[in-house]
């Protein structure tokens, strides 16, 4: 029995931030860790921009309500928890990430929290640093060997730290700057891999 | 958001190894973890047992398909993945525990293998010492508060080293012997307890 990490958005649901920019019309939420490397730089400036425009958590919540999985995606998860203990390690909020996990029957989900008051988001936790190839390390210090799929920046690490790696639906610079990590852009392509 | 570590026999779902002995008619399959504490001792005695009585893998798998999780065990995991995340810690095996994971929704499962070999079960293979001390203590390196639910002898050092402990249908005498654990007897009142 293997542990199988997924990276969220990108791999299962839709990037959240583009929704809510969608939504507002704010074309800088457009911006994601595949656009800005640096996590901490693209939160300050997300939380910026949304007091800016002063976004209220009620119309994130709405938003976020709207969204679903991306198709195939819960039929992939299905397969997935038949076969390994998934986990999915995202560098999103439990406010935002609540209602897709509910689409997707709540499989782990290991991220972060938002600091909100007053129906705005002032601030943000993360609950530790390189949380996603802490969470590895963790599961194999359990005894587990560790599948690890994402997409993007903030889960090279993870990517790296896992027993074994893919991308699933990467950008290409991505991709290239990290030759080595196979990559997949159907779910049936990644099936056939795992 | 917290992390609640869930013993899966005697909290959600029945004892498996009575489940095999009802349906072999081995009594001596009856005793479990809060029977003979040495949970090494009990296995042995267990896989002796099968070997003597010639019980297949089959045999068991069968009898297992025909277990279902206790009446509520499912409207109580559904509230609490709502609310936490949820992690089953066990010290039963994949091989036994998948098809009752199927009918649970598939939540985390972290416990031990059997091997097996020519439908026979001729071995187990412990993940680690102290398997469930370790994975409250993984995730609580992860930045997480832990809450544990168990009922037995094999859950004193989960419920020990988690945050916040309780017992769910436990014997007396082992409630009794850690008499600072609150103890409760319904999901409802686990749930107001949560």
């Amino acid at each position: 029995m293997k542990v199988l990490c997924l990276d969220l958005e990108g791999v299962l649901v839709p990037e959240i931030w583009h929704g809510i920019a969608r939504a507002t019309g704010i074309e800088t939420l457009k911006k994601t860790t595949r656009d800005i490397p640096v996590y901490e730089d693209l939160m300050r400036l997300r939380l910026d921009t949304i007091e800016r425009h002063a976004v209220t958590m009620e119309t994130i919540r709405r938003t976020i309500d709207g969204l679903d999985p991306f198709p195939g995606a819960d039929a992939f998860l299905a397969w997935a928890r038949r076969r390994f203990q998934v986990a999915i390690l995202s560098d999103t909020f439990y406010e935002f990430a609540m209602p897709l996990m509910a689409k997707l029957g709540f499989p782990l989900l290991l991220c972060h929290r938002l600091v909100v008051e007053d129906d705005r988001i002032v601030g943000y936790r993360l609950r530790q640093e390189q949380a996603k190839a802490a969470s590895v390390r963790a599961f194999q210090s359990l005894g587990y060997e560790v599948v690890a799929v994402g997409d993007s920046y903030n889960d090279i690490d993870m990517l790296r730290a896992a027993d074994r790696a893919c991308f699933f639906r990467a950008p290409d610079r991505i991709a290239d700057a990290h030759g080595d990590i196979p990559r997949f852009e159907t779910y049936d392509e990644l099936m056939c891999a795992l």
